[in-house]
C-alpha cells in the first residue's frame, strides 16, 4: 500500500522558501502571484494492506519523524 | 485560484533523503517499509480565475523555476 503525506508549515508560521519563490517568479514577469506556501511530500511504499492501519501507521511517522508538530501539518493520503 | 504544484525526482534517480527516511523510520521500529521519495509541495494563489489558464500559467512556472526538468518531475491539482 502506498501513502503519500503532505506536510506544511501551519498558517501564521513565517515560510521564507514560499516567500523566496513568490519573488522570484515576480522577477520572471509572472503576474497575479499571491501567497506562495512550500512544503514536503513524502511518499512511502508500506507492506501493510489494510487502508485504516497504514493511515494510522503513517500517522505515528508522522508524530515521531516525518513533521514538526509544534509549527507543521500534515496530512496522509492513500494512493493505492 | 489556488494550485498545488508536485515536484518530486523521476524515477531511477537517487534520493539521499528519500533513504535517510527509510532508514529512520526502520530505526524506530517500523516495520514493512519499503521505498520512499520526497518530493516538494508548492500551494500557489493565483489571481487568473480561468482553471485552464491557471494550469498553463502554474506549467510554465514549473518550467522556468520550481522543477528541474532534467531530474524532476511536476504534476498539478487544481484546489479552488
Amino acid at each position: 500500500m502506498k501513502i503519500r503525506v503532505f506536510v506544511t508549515l501551519k498558517p501564521g508560521v513565517l515560510d521564507p522558501q514560499g516567500a523566496a519563490i513568490k519573488h522570484s517568479l515576480g522577477a520572471l514577469g509572472f503576474d497575479g502571484i499571491g501567497d506562495v506556501r512550500q512544503g514536503k511530500v513524502i511518499e512511502i511504499d508500506l507492506a501493510e494492506t489494510d487502508p485504516d492501519k497504514a493511515r494510522t501507521q503513517a500517522s505515528q511517522m508522522c508524530d515521531k519523524l516525518l513533521a514538526n508538530t509544534v509549527i507543521e501539518n500534515y496530512s496522509l493520503e492513500i494512493l493505492s
